[in-house]
């Protein structure tokens, strides 16, 4: 019972805190709060363009919506009577650039608020924040009175998004901004081609959609309804187009630009495939200067991502013209030749006004230094970069696919471990980070929770002071923040029970959801060893439909940890008793036979567990037998089945090992 | 164990009997399955429109969904390789008609189906049931082999909404369309103005939407285009223009149609109130004659509802020039000179082409025999009526805001009660019924919820043979249905988790829903009792949120029944220890505050169930004291609080009782 109640003192403390994510460079708690009803009001003073009235407008229609109370979404310019005063001091740049003073203040009072920043960017952040604050408190929705101070820590906060393997409609992209902008994340890196897509409309060439696609790419129409629509929200937008591998979607269209004869079709499996552009030939560049040319025009932000990950080098090899090349160019081998490559195209992007962006591969002592690494080998090649004069970003470790938790992507950081021991200039050139949603294992009815809310555990590690890193801290405002994007229109939390549902039917569902809640999916390697995926193969199964991180194995984790007896006994009967209701159902339908050895597992982890806190309970010991038995079925339970993980197996492995001592 | 096993066992059978709802005319089941993967085509064959077409595109839209496999929407008229061929017979009608003919004929086999109708009307409801019989399966998903053939038992099945009270934008009325098409409803009963709120646009008395609706109202291009969304489903669009009292909206703008003096102003308040149309000036006729027609030609069927409920006759009473035109034209009294009211409006609208329908009140002998009577009073009105020769449908006992169970509203029945002892022919004008929801205590985020899926117990019995009754069957298709509507992009079970959420921003979450999974919003009546709310009170307390049936209220009781002890001290032990967790979280947030006495409440429920289980295991009886206290303090839960009902008091009172005998 004490534990209990230091529990929850801890949790009415913790509350005390407001829920900002992520938390801001400066936060001062006064004393009372701002209510907000129905007579709600917003003036907007200083500089104004039409981007902040839409902002505040839809700020007022998610407030609305977070109350539930019917609040005006117009707003005033008059000074008088309103609640929360707005004041911009100037104009930002056109085109959203990086490194634009994104810093805004806020003060909250009992009796009104005022925002203020510098551009319209620290007007739509601190937008974001006022939301956040909001809460029901004793007598009524309101804003604790505080004074906020905040700036990004890192200038560039991005999301990389693989619309290629999986097609995301223009709904998806959308939403996925709304997340971003709501978490701070600022750019949107749209990785429209490889080897399973082409996802753009070329007017200069056609035949890279309309053979390259199955039909499913944005028109040049819609890319400029994201960008504005991505600007609206702060965001800058930066398209991959990944060069010279990763390419066997343009080649069905222009088999002309391959390094091998065609003819070539759409690759349909997971992996590293061979097609590649070819870097001898001068219709190469003429084709990647006009095709470059059209979507430099298209796309305004400074920088423009070629790719470069992933070229194997076969198709060269065995090239007798590639090979001559080589050989008069003094090219040594596929990575000499690649650099060669890489030059003509920053040469081609800088005749078009870009800055070049790579992944790791493209880093080439020849390059200029103006363009940017994104690393997703490791820390070690970001730091190599930043040495050598580059700027950088880091991906590595922000892989959602990994499937890792919230707090193990929380724990990267762009300059600890390799970066730690760069001069202060050097570090300087690292300018961020990415996490990136690669679209192997993802669709458009479960993307949201793949990349939601563990995207702003890294939108928290990019954005607030390097000191800010209390991983239980963060969970408690991650799960308000998951609540909020689902409100927003995502579908992070709301895609589980119809897709769980599916699987059965809808029938008995109650004893599938007790095994959902504790199961977590492999990752995009555990997956692909186990089944045979194709870009067809429907994402249906429980796997696709279970949530990355599981809320409930976290909480039965803090009830072991806080020896909340009742608790963990409930939880342990409820696994223990599920097996038989489920085992039944699972039976029935060829999407859930595969589970029945998990759901079987978690059974005898729930009797293990219950037999554990029964030997606490009768202070005795449990045979050397028994434990040795224990320890062996938890390692084999600990593996990967079925392509889920049981997230309450480190749990179970506590209460046996508490109970053997 | 022997009860537990019993169970399984006829969850086994039952679940061998396809979830369909309606429950169709005639079933035979056969051997093997059809098999449904991406290679699944579907020819039209026979008479063609593009509604069908569309409603084809439609079906493989969401046969994709609901298997998660990538079916293309696209289809053939070429009539090979196809798995289900449909074949229409002829042409319906232009405007859909009241007796049209809606049966239909679908034959699965293990190789292919068919699916013919004598008209588009039979194919959409046809296209429903295809869905419904799909299911994972043991080596796929399929449709069970099966011949069956399916008509309604009433032609009138119709689900009423009020738009007025709270305000329905058209993406709310289309949701609900789609539902109503799910279930096979075919008339939709649109509530467009009252007291609170005149929701359509008329171009000849502006006035009417402008002053009338707060900017809330439906343009009639938006009604044109429901009407059109609704043909495509095979639903008529009924509108009811209630007069002559519930019409205080349209003396805001017109108050020279009153019976008393003005101005007015758009009613805030719930309830009935005093504001009519003066019977006596010809310029009310030449105001209706007008208005009358300009929305018969907007609304193309063949009937037009004109209310006429609830005239309390107060402004009649109070007016010299009424009073002396009743003595003029000896009318006796209110009620007589509504019936006068009526015939004349009878008159306007026959010469306008339409049949008129209205309330119980609008009987009258005088009137001609072509109205209907839609009875809210009770089902004796509905026979009075039938046996004067008058069409009557039945909403009495299908209200919504009534709070009941399905089951409840599937045990009325249109034909039974005061209608069993009509003759054959009388019976015969009993066209059916309508499910009712009125406005007061919904609004966009929550109405789903209470719409669905209680309606489609309704929609059973009106759809289905008599003997269909089983309740305990229909809760087992019931369930599918409510997560294949929100499949279907309704919110019925989504709006709950970010409407709890929202009471406590996200923290906390799990005993909140502990809570609210066993609460049930107290009905209209016991609301309005409670707390004073106008069309301005938010809607975003925890009375809104939960769900009008606990479904774990429902398992609860059926582990209870069972004697499945696990199962049911399980849930005990939840409950009995959820408050010391939720009443730190209850008492911080202003909207939270009135539900500590309901989780109270529920935690020495939880309590009580214990030692009344505990009693039983040890094989001793109770003290006539504790007996008594027990009974006392159910007596006390099972009373509404905060609005609210505990749902598992009658469970709980058979375990106590049961520990007593």
């Amino acid at each position: 019972m004490i534990k209990a109640a230091a529990f929850l003192l801890s949790v009415g403390m913790a509350c005390a805190q407001p829920a900002l994510l992520p938390w801001p460079s400066k936060v001062a708690m006064g004393q009372g709060s701002l209510a907000i009803d129905a007579s709600f009001r917003v003036a907007l003073t200083g500089y104004r363009e039409p981007r902040l009235d839409r902002a505040v407008e839809r700020f007022l229609a998610r407030l609305a919506q977070k109350t539930g109370v019917p609040i005006a979404s117009s707003f005033s310019s008059d000074t008088s009577q309103v609640a929360l005063r707005i004041a911009c001091d100037h104009a930002g740049e056109l085109v959203e650039k990086l490194g634009e003073d994104e810093s805004y203040r806020l003060e909250v009072s009992a009796t009104e608020a005022r925002l203020t920043a510098p551009e319209p960017l620290g007007i739509l952040h601190g937008l974001e924040t006022f939301l956040q604050l909001v809460e029901a408190r004793s007598t009524s929705f309101a804003a604790p009175a505080s004074t906020i101070e905040d700036q990004p820590r890192f200038a560039w906060r991005g999301l990389h998004l693989d619309v290629s393997r999986h097609w995301m409609p223009v709904e998806v992209v959308k939403r996925t901004l709304d997340g971003m902008a709501a978490v701070k994340l600022n750019v949107f890196h749209w990785h429209l081609s490889d080897d399973q897509g082409f996802r753009i409309e070329s007017r200069r060439f056609p035949r890279l959609q309309e053979l390259g696609s199955d039909g499913e790419f944005y028109s040049q129409e819609q890319v400029r309804d994201v960008i504005a629509y991505a600007r609206d929200r702060g965001i800058r937008v930066v398209p991959e187009f990944d060069v010279p591998g990763h390419t066997t979607s343009w080649l069905v269209g222009y088999p002309e630009l391959a390094s091998a004869p065609g003819p070539y079709s759409i690759e349909r499996r997971w992996g590293g495939f061979d097609p590649t552009l070819d870097p001898t030939r001068e219709s190469t560049y003429e084709f990647l200067d006009a095709f470059f040319g059209e979507m430099s025009e298209l796309f305004p932000d400074q920088f423009f991502h070629v790719g470069g990950d992933e070229v194997n080098g076969k198709q060269w090899n065995v090239s007798d013209a590639i090979r001559s090349f080589m050989a008069t160019h003094q090219l040594k081998d596929a990575q000499a030749l690649q650099a060669y490559f890489n030059r003509r195209v920053e040469a081609i992007l800088e005749k078009h006004g870009k800055r070049m962006e790579g992944w790791d591969e493209i880093l080439d002592p020849d390059l200029p230094r103006n363009i940017v690494i994104q690393s997703w080998r490791g820390q070690k090649s970001l730091a190599d970069a930043a040495r050598l004069g580059y700027a950088g970003i880091l991906s590595s470790g922000y892989y959602l696919d990994h499937m890792d938790s919230s707090a193990t992507l929380y724990g990267v950081d762009p300059l600890a471990a390799d970066s730690d021991a760069l001069s202060r200039d050097e570090k300087s050139r690292i300018l961020g980070g990415e996490v990136a949603m690669w679209g192997e294992f993802v669709d458009p009815e479960n993307v949201d929770s793949r990349i939601w809310p563990r995207a702003a555990a890294v939108a928290e590690r990019l954005w607030s002071p390097g000191e800010t890193k209390d991983a239980r801290d963060l969970y408690r405002r991650l799960d308000r923040v998951s609540f909020e994007l689902d409100a927003l229109g995502l579908t992070n939390r709301s895609s589980y029970e119809p897709m769980l549902a599916r699987l059965t039917g809808g029938a008995l569902f109650e004893p599938l959801k007790n095994l959902a809640d504790v199961v977590e999916p492999g990752s995009l390697g555990q997956r692909q060893r186990t089944h045979k995926y194709t870009q067809q193969t429907p994402l249906n199964r429980l796997v696709d439909a279970v949530r990355p991180e599981s809320a409930l194995a976290r909480e039965f984790a803090a009830a072991v940890d806080a020896g909340d007896h009742a608790v963990v006994q409930r939880w342990l009967m409820l696994w223990r008793d599920n097996d038989a209701r489920l085992a039944p159902v699972l039976a029935k339908s060829f999407l859930l036979t595969e589970d029945a050895v998990v759901s079987k597992d978690l059974s005898r982890l729930g009797t293990i567990g219950l037999a554990a806190l029964d030997f606490k309970e009768r202070r005795t010991r449990p045979t050397p037998r028994w434990i040795a038995e224990q320890r062996t079925f938890l390692t084999k339970a600990a593996k990967v089945q079925a392509e889920l993980r049981i997230a309450i197996v480190p749990s179970i492995q506590k209460l046996v090992e508490s109970a053997a001592h």
